[in-house]
């Protein structure tokens, strides 16, 4: 695994892999490396001659007050993880190398950025497309992989590739989860023994209103199943969403469809969480 | 030369010539081609093994109530010029193929999209840097080709491609001029002869401007002497701007400095026209 710092140096390798004629799979991360992001650089070793993983935390996606300053950093532990898999490059950018001095552009994907979690994280998503927009430039890959535990993310990634033409397959994966269902996180780092425990609570309260969406009942009535589901933990201080969604749109959804998309994002503590199940 | 329409046909023919390392220079235009987009082929065909020009005008770069219906279309004639110039492949798609129902994707270069132009044409530089980033990514060239009649575009433009990592060489050539130096311009076409007589006083005012300049007087008088100058000129509705500016901020100067960019933009009846001069 070669470690590659800077952005002019990692997309004259990517250049030069493509004119070779190898596939590159690109993982974008922010470190902090769990089940979840191995789950896809396995996948795209599988598919790829080539694999590159980035690893960095971009300010352009946290929000005023959010935990830019804290989010897990441990670059040692993550590179053991990447070597362990066998990688080929590991791209390490530092913050100035990628927002210099005068920096000013910006990749705004309107409409879905404005919904769910772009409530609550204003400039999350234009930050989240602008560094990916970014990132492909650089890394050239033929394939990206997502998670799609970042449903939203993953749908204005898609979005961004087919408005701005880049040639480059989004590739969504399962969301990899603890064996009492969380779903697999950096900032489930942040829990306390307490909180970690009450978290499978979002879990309980999606996977219930699968079951009730597959009996047939009304997505308004499961919405208010999964609130009282979640009211019921004392740990959570804030339900920011919880309820029944279009797959594309991010619309709630009142009236029965084929497909829908369980969504949920709260607070334990200072811990953002979200979860969601997509239902067929 | 080879009309192309389909974005993705483009995007392949394009792929394949990196692949065989063909260089490729671009000309984005909005067709009604004249002495100044040939120039700027010209140039193209001499440094590179093939020049792709693309023809599209462009709707989400004309702000509410401007000239896109009316912009100056004459694509039989614009072929025929590029024939003559022997380019290898001519981009013509449809306004449906580039901006399908649900598009949302727009790229914003904070800053110097609000500044001259920007004030009087609101959201006309995202929809230039947002078009421009399409077409970068369809047709990947490894040279593109810009005029400095739009000084500000070009500014922006190369701001766009340093921010977001883009592989591509831009260069701006010299603005081309009639004999009584008018700048070449696709809506001069939209001038009567009276109108077309009194636009001549641009460049005169650029012209006195920079003697001015270089005799060491101080911007805020020359902005004071342009503005005398085009003011007696009768047929100018409005001057939208005209002085003296930082050519890297494009900010307005008022104390001497190493270099300027002197630039106008007014309105001749109906008809918007811009120019610009780099004092040094």
């Amino acid at each position: 695994m070669e470690v590659i710092r800077i952005p002019r140096i990692m997309r004259e390798i990517s250049k030069e892999l493509r004119f070779k004629g190898k596939s590159i799979g690109f993982i974008p991360t922010m470190g902090a490396l769990h089940e979840g992001h191995l789950s896809l650089i396995r996948r795209a070793k599988e598919e790829n001659d080539i694999v590159i993983v980035s690893i960095f935390v971009n300010p352009t996606q946290f929000a005023q007050g959010e935990d830019y300053e804290k989010y897990p950093r441990d670059v040692e532990l993550d590179k053991e993880k990447l070597e362990a898999l066998a990688i080929d490059y590991l791209f390490l950018p530092d913050v100035n190398s990628l927002y210099p001095e005068g920096y000013s552009t910006y990749v705004v994907v309107e409409g879905l950025s404005d919904k769910l979690c772009g409530i609550f994280r204003p400039g999350h998503f234009r930050g989240v497309a602008t560094i990916v927009c970014k990132l492909f430039n650089i890394v050239k890959p033929l394939r990206a992989y997502f998670g799609q535990k970042d449903y939203q993310q993953s749908l204005i990634i898609r979005r961004m590739v087919e408005d701005l033409n880049f040639d480059i397959e989004i590739i969504v994966c399962p969301t990899v989860r603890e064996q009492d269902g969380l779903a697999m996180s950096s900032r489930n780092l942040y829990l306390n023994e307490k909180e970690r425990q009450s978290a499978t609570v979002i879990y309980k309260a999606l996977k219930e209103g699968e079951r009730l969406l597959n009996k047939g009942e009304k997505p308004l009535d499961v919405k208010l199943k999964m609130h009282e589901i979640l009211k019921n933990e004392p740990l959570i201080r804030e339900i920011q969403y919880a309820g029944v969604y279009d797959p594309l749109t991010l619309e709630e959804v009142k009236e029965r469809q084929n497909k829908y998309l369980l969504a949920v994002a709260l607070k334990i503590g200072d811990t953002r969480l979200i979860d969601n199940l997509i239902v067929e």
